[in-house]
């Protein structure tokens, strides 16, 4: 309700500051009899940390996760299934400056607007790091839907502008994925990209990128019409990560391009232009779509910022438009550590995400029928 | 849960199907109080039927709605509102010959798949119809906006591929957007389009579009971190619409090409790149998205399509990849009365929807704070 | 959320006030390809029907029910099932000297301390009319369970303090519950029950009842810990009964002061002091449960009662137990068509109720387990 | 969905078992900006842990709260508040033999049937133990009340048949309840039921009793009709606590014998037999309702019980009706530490959940009017 709860009936529960003691998530409503260990989250914990050389933040999070209930000998119990991670790399100084300070592109002006408080450190709840807890709760998503023979797979596809090898590409290499760290699929293009990366860095600027995302061997029927259709709810968990921008299904906006008869996928031509979806419910066919993300906000270039000005902060910020309003503007210059592009890091949290919403699907499906 | 019920406090429950004896909505939530008439209801529906001369189909609906509970001399009695409009134009003969048959890019084999069980009378409950009950019952989202202060206009931004002009462009013209069939904003433009769409109809194809939509006066700090973000219900709540294949706010995926040091929104820049959503929280900027269509999958030209044929159907789907499978496919054409495109006549859903998610984003900020 | 809908797979949305233009409920998430008339609902529908010479009201209400969606060709599409009753027998005017009169043991007041508006005619929305709705969507659930092989059965077992046969007598006779209009498993106690109703009604008084309701069949495994339990899912649906005071499983009270050595169930002896749910989860014994309802408010005695008189009316009612407050006490005489006593005819709607949490039950239990 | 979570705005996630890791909660929805610190927490934990000298079990769990997030700088940041209380004292050993044996009186055999799975050890979840998890986020409930001028108090006001002083009595004593171990509101009344007690546990037995709870300043107008009805909402979350097998509000159980003309609350006389909640609204009166406990079904004395012998298991305790089968039938004797009685410990229990409803309710009441 207050939004911190995800699914209908394999549901996630994540809490957790950036800088407070703890994150971590309560899964209620895995089915029981599922094996389950330790090692099968810390795996997934471990892709989403940042790479060495790649586009990320230095930040060195060992993110241990500790399985607080629900399992027993190795299997799922059918109650709450609660991981803990333990913050322990927090340079909580390093925000002391932005306590009163609203980085552009962040959320810290519109958390203050919405509560009158905010955790300043390291974006607090806001922070990329929240993304933890839903690895975490994915992680065990995935193993429900191995048992279903789902596969979910997702890459970088674009970045700064720079269109990746697609699917259907020779150049495409699924294994070279996860043997970059800009998760590319194709080692040429990858290198290419690193160069961008490093130029950006030394600049002291970030960039944006696409991530795509591929999941196989979705059984037909999954997808809960008319508000709670497949594509509706893996939308809104993708925008659901604080960076995206967009979503696109199949063929996606090139869709409103196209005439009917190009677009129709039917028994004549080999098209997926429904990216494996009609009407909101799974068709059999590959689930494909790409996922924006914005350019990283925390940039080491000077900017100008709102600053809060006790009860004006609001008013402020409301006068984006106006040049005349000088009062609140500050020089801001963030330090930290910050990916220069968030994509790469985010392939394995749109995987999670995509495997919790499958993972509430195929059970929903279940009281489909008689 | 099963998917017809759409928000957390003002909540929308939709029902009926295409050539059933009625759709309608109940509205739980909606606070006691606001003034409400038949006619406020009556005029979106209106808004959503047909046009003459336009991209839509000629199909004669005269959609009277009824209030049924939920309004006392004239104001909401905070109980549920049901509203009901009755078919009454139904040629359901048109549809006989589609019983066995699945329509490209149609969701008939997906619910067949889901359920074991469809009405195929014009689509059943995956009809374009169904539209209607989202539009009832935002016109009393709209309503209680209202009292808030917050104002939503969506209109067709792009057409066959044709940009329409853009709210900062000079030939962008507010007052034009209901006078045109198309809802183009500004005249020479829909001129041009529907010359286009002449072309197509007489073609027996269709086309995609974009609609964007803008909402204004919305105060900041509306949206629900961390899974009920603001565009993440609004993402969720476009792609519920069946023939929306993605979405994207403020800068969208133009935002994967820039830089950050481009894409942050500065008190020195006159930028609304965040679309007036950071961290998922209103900003109180103008809230502006977009929302691309697929082209109408019903056309008149004939087409190749998967018929079911016992138990094979599924196998026979998901065999669209695999050319060799031949037995259940045979030639349609589709009769009946269909959009050339639903862009436009889409506007005033997405308008609906857009409504829908605020009415229930202001309703769950009142307990945001102490 | 706010009230009107119950259920997380079986969902059922109530709506509409007793002297508005109808009543009715949409039902989302029952199973597709259940078989499903209009009579099946017609008939429970009748049995909620005041009847002759019992202890129940003289409104005659036709209670037609329409099926408005979710059923094709006689079988359940998986759709929102809505279903509709018109109100005909509505003698509003009945209520005219209601409008700023806090009836005694009603919700009125309430309703306006709450909402600030109030349609005051025959109770609105807190009528006991609303139950329609609820025994329109057990009718359903009732189709669903037999399915399962679940049987739900209630009867009046004690009617103004005089205990009636219980299931180990030899008097108990389950035949005639519907035999006689007090819904009384035994002729001899239903006849002295009717003189004793006569005298009440001639004196303008009414009484209290308790309703026990038993269901067989259950499977064991039904229900959620740990604030899903079954037990407490029934509890929450029999006190939503708007003249429910209490309920109590198995041995309930009198639990309350039995040893536990007396208390628990063993293989040793035959007791079900449990009431077939033990840890909130079904056992598979019988469930069986006591309801019990207070008198009908509505009396033809006169009493004293609060009348409304602008902002005070909260400070009036609060003030029940200050003496010297006489300012907005009147004298009120309820005219009208009443029952009684409540419980003979709640006892189909409190199979209902029971039905509606069983439905929603056995189709959360196919996720329990892998 | 699965039963872990309660309520609607003011959400609660329980999680763990009686001899896991951790046991704690989660809480989703409570504003910002209410003074929390772990004290008022772990103040809360210590009214729950066993007396000395009283009814209650010798376990000694030292139950320390951490606040893991959602609190900062002694605020609440309107962001989940995750609360973890670590297992300490488990004597896992103790439950070795009963591994495949079904204790009765007990949820072990249901959980089993439900799940194919079950953590045996001190009852695993389904332990009294949970319900630590329940006065922890009932704590910051009480917090929230505070502010709203609402005071809940509990007590035990019947223990083994014997009736404690009523608060109409001049020997009821507010203060005396936490005065003595069986939390009883009177000197001599607790004294007598000691000795019960101190026989009871010699003779190796357990007994039920009734814990009353009062709830003052309950501003009218709380409750969602008609199925989120305050009592309704009260009702379930009283039957969610594992020992509870009955709930009456005001006159109750015995308003089902009195007259209509007696059980009425007017102006005239000075009775609450409604308990403060008319139609499912709070009135304004005082707010009173009557919970029965059965006896601890964990006994010394040596009990029969089944136990589980493979596939027969749900056969087996099916057939507690039939003396002939006896394959499954185990001497049981049961040893550990466990309560004579639970209701005197569960007084503050009670009060979490009566906390936790008020408080999600005032958070509904602020979207009831425009």
């Amino acid at each position: 309700m207050a939004g911190n709860i995800l699914g209908e009936l394999f549901k996630v529960v994540s809490f957790g500051e950036s800088h407070g003691p703890a994150l971590g998530c309560v899964i209620d409503g895995c089915p029981a009899g599922l094996e389950l260990s330790v090692e099968d989250i810390a795996r997934e914990l471990r892709r989403r940390r940042p790479a060495q050389g790649g586009a990320s933040t230095t930040r060195s999070e060992a993110d241990e996760p500790e399985i607080l209930s629900g399992v027993f000998e190795g299997k799922t119990l059918g109650t709450p299934i609660a991981i803990l991670v333990r913050n322990t790399d927090s340079h909580s100084a390093d925000y002391d400056n932005l306590r009163n300070v609203y980085r552009p592109g962040h959320a810290d002006f519109c958390w203050d607007a919405k509560y009158g408080i905010r955790d300043h450190r390291g974006g607090g709840r806001s922070s990329g790091r929240e993304t933890l807890c839903r690895v975490a709760a994915g992680a065990v998503a995935h193993k429900l839907l191995t048992v279903y023979g789902i596969q979910i797979k997702a890459w970088t596809s674009a970045l700064a502008g720079i269109d990746m090898p697609r699917p259907d590409s020779p150049d495409f290499d699924f294994d070279e994925i996860e043997q970059n760290p800009l998760r590319i699929p194709g080692r040429a293009a990858a290198e290419t990209a690193l160069k961008v990366i490093e130029t950006l860095r030394t600049e002291g600027d970030s960039v944006g990128g696409i991530v795509s995302c591929l999941a196989q061997g979705v059984t037909p029927g999954l997808g809960e019409p008319v508000f709670g259709k497949l594509d509706a709810r893996l939308a809104g968990a993708m925008l659901s990560l604080g960076a995206v921008k967009g979503v696109e299904f199949g063929a996606g906006f090139a869709a409103a391009r196209l005439k009917g008869s190009e677009n129709n996928d039917t028994p004549a031509n080999k098209t997926n232009n429904a990216g494996g979806i009609l009407g909101g419910i799974s068709s059999g066919q590959d689930i494909i779509f790409n996922v924006a993300f914005k350019p990283t906000p925390s940039i080491a270039q000077p900017q100008k910022a709102f600053s809060k000005t006790g009860s004006e902060a609001v008013d402020c910020m409301r006068g984006v438009h106006t040049p005349s309003l000088q009062g609140g503007v500050v020089d801001l210059v963030i330090s930290g550590r910050h990916d220069v592009c968030i994509a790469p890091r985010a392939v394995p949290v749109v995987e999670a995400m995509t495997a919790l919403i499958l993972a509430d699907m195929v059970l929903m499906q279940r009281s489909a029928r008689l």
